[in-house]
């Protein structure tokens, strides 16, 4: 009889049944100590590095079906693993075990005129659903900052990574079973069927309480523009940059290459100068031919355009655009309202900085612009949960609810009011 | 021409419209200072004292109007203004200018080992919308804490109480132009077609950033279930109160009394009492007697019924109920396990308490149970954000994203990451 039931039911049934598991999971993580969770992080490692051929192994079924698929180079890089790898997947576990648990944390406590004592105390979220692509570090890395923070974790890997995403994810079901962890904890969806993707950003019926995706911008723009409940996560990176009357051309150059040039495909890489009209004469050719002789194409405007033949003319969509590449967009502006203007037309509400020695200018445009992460002389590649001291981040998010900027485990928390009291009632 | 569009499609567009400038205005005043937005409330307060009978005349309006639609008495009393309470609604505008601006505030800052420093800042949430029934208060309350909190608010009043809303939205545009700030800041909606209130839960194509919804169930579950952004509301509030075998008797008695019949209207009155099988003999009988004395019916299960004959067998639904009257649910249960695992099952997430001289258990009652609000020998009538010192609040949530508990001005901001540096650039 079962057998003769629609596929897509069976997806829906065998999703539903891994949300209840997942939510009964998450009232067992919620309430695990420190130690616990630690014991299953490091459990989780240690047979990680043993079972590294395993791993590989079927890595390599994912990459020989990614080949056979025709898939490009740098998909084939994101995918592949090798010994070096997966032992820095487990190193990450590890971290994650060390860092500070943030269940039960005190984030503010005061006593009111009555005697009652308030204190506002870290509690899990509950259940995450991470929708991923090709990377097999997800598994570990997403896992593993879900369990720290008490949450169960329903885990989607995309179908060129199934096999190895099973095999980490086994690692992590071994580290849960040796601290008595349930391993609904930490679920892989086990099925490639893409409705379960579907089904998982209606929320498995009120099983999940967030979606974090990881991948490209189509997935994004798909959870974005499907998902029923909460998503953290940014659509784009469109990071500016940009260069004042008041800014040191030393600190300009070299924070507007790094910020470009330091690796072009992550989120937080510079996609546009914008560079104040009154900046010292020198400056803007500085800037300009130091991206150029890097290797940078530079499109930019007519003004731009007049510092070296180089430069190609910017499109009007030049502007707004995340090359990921290395290809910046360059534009001469009137200050920093105007500055600020493009920015809140064309950036992506993710991580923008300006380049000034003048604090007032600098308030202004921490003040005024509205992103998640705005910077004064400091790099663009800056956004990101370690280098914020985070230990590790599940993504950054550019919206405005609960999480905004890197993610990292105590982002992934939500908090109760405990209010203890001597027989207090209330008057009136 | 105009006048043969459909009306449905003039609601849209009118609406969007509405969105768009609230949007505009948004930006405006999250950029406003202290001082602008505290002169708006509190012209907004002078000028609704000096319009009280212009107010009072708009509220006899839909006095009549609930009146010849037979509305019941307890609907006409959530609907009535008069001077003492008018002057309450002013009084709470110049309360809201006195709270201090979170806008701006550094909620945490840290230097990293490359001395960038990270401050985390609190910034306006955007746009708010806010839906409600008949209680005229809430268009001045929630739109003064939302411009306190730098966001714009499109408020979206009953139809019952339009002329109310209306007359009273006059006074806090008359504020914000006093102050130079844009009427958009505070919109109210100037129809009263329902398709509305559909399209703000779509969000208005993106202009609406949260919705609070303040009403009935029927309202909370429509918006909780329609709406495509994110939710600041509770559905229901059933608090438990239990009663540990460690419990000083002449606490409980109070705090169970003042939990349920202070106001029973509330969200945070007790609507449940679990009392410990192994209390002191006494207990129980006290607790009921003095319920039952005070006019509340009690609803038992059989160990509850046989303390005095009043007691009425509970029905299998009185447990999980929100009553909002002078009724009570009793249970005895097998200690503070069987009280957590009851709430669990019945509760709704919003405000539970335990009375109990034991402090580990206490801090197992807290820990356990997973609602906003835990309290320990203390009402559960406290549920409040004035009780909480938020100086006021737009309503309670239950979820766990982003604001939990009383929704203050705190919790209508998000927050953005300013770094600080000196021409650092990321190695690697």
């Amino acid at each position: 009889m079962t057998d003769q039931t629609p596929v897509a039911g069976r997806t829906a049934d065998l999703m539903m049944a891994l949300g209840r598991e997942a939510r009964a999971a998450a009232r067992i993580v919620a309430l695990a100590d420190t130690e616990t969770k630690s014991r299953a992080l490091r459990a989780a490692a240690r047979v990680m590095t043993a079972r590294t051929p395993e791993i590989l192994a079927a890595n390599a079924r994912d990459l020989d079906a990614a080949r056979a698929a025709g898939r490009p180079a740098a998909f084939l890089d994101r995918l592949a693993l090798d010994a070096k790898r997966v032992g820095a997947i487990a190193t990450s576990l590890d971290e994650i075990a060390d860092l500070p648990d943030p269940v039960g944390a005190v984030m503010a406590e005061w006593t009111r005129p009555n005697g009652l004592v308030i204190a506002r105390t870290r509690v899990p979220l509950g259940v995450v659903g991470i929708i991923f692509e090709s990377r097999p570090n997800v598994t570990a890395d997403a896992g593993g900052l879900c369990l720290k923070s008490g949450n169960a974790a329903i885990l989607r890997a995309g179908s060129e990574s199934i096999h190895s995403a099973g095999a980490i994810h086994a690692c992590l079901v071994a580290g849960l079973a040796e601290a008595g962890l349930p391993a609904a904890a930490i679920t892989l969806v086990p099925t490639i069927d893409r409705e379960a993707v579907g089904l998982m950003l209606q929320g498995l019926g009120g099983a999940i309480d967030v979606i974090v995706p990881r991948g490209g911008k189509s997935l994004v723009a798909r959870v974005q523009d499907e998902a029923r409940v909460p998503v953290f996560a940014h659509l784009e990176g469109i990071c500016h940059a940009y260069v004042d009357r008041d800014a040191d051309a030393d600190k300009a150059v070299a924070i507007v290459l790094n910020g470009k040039l330091r690796r072009t495909g992550v989120c937080g890489a510079t996609e546009c100068l914008l560079v104040d009209r009154a900046a010292p004469a020198g400056v803007l050719v500085r800037l300009v031919t130091a991206l150029l002789d890097a290797g940078c194409e530079v499109r930019g405007d007519a003004e731009t355009a007049a510092v070296d033949r180089r430069v190609r003319p910017a499109a009007a969509d030049d502007y707004g655009r995340e090359f990921l590449d290395t290809i910046i967009a360059v534009k001469v502006v009137d200050g920093v309202g105007a500055a600020i203007t493009h920015i809140a037309r064309y950036g992506s509400q993710h991580t923008d900085a300006i380049i000034t020695e003048n604090v007032a200018t600098a308030e202004r445009f921490t003040r005024e612009v509205d992103s998640a992460i705005v910077l004064v002389n400091a790099s663009t590649q800056f956004a990101d949960g370690g280098e914020f001291g985070f230990g590790a981040e599940i993504g950054i998010a550019t919206g405005k609810m609960h999480a905004r900027g890197p993610v990292g485990v105590e982002q992934l928390t939500s908090f109760k009011y405990v209010v203890r009291g001597t027989g207090q009632v209330r008057p009136g």
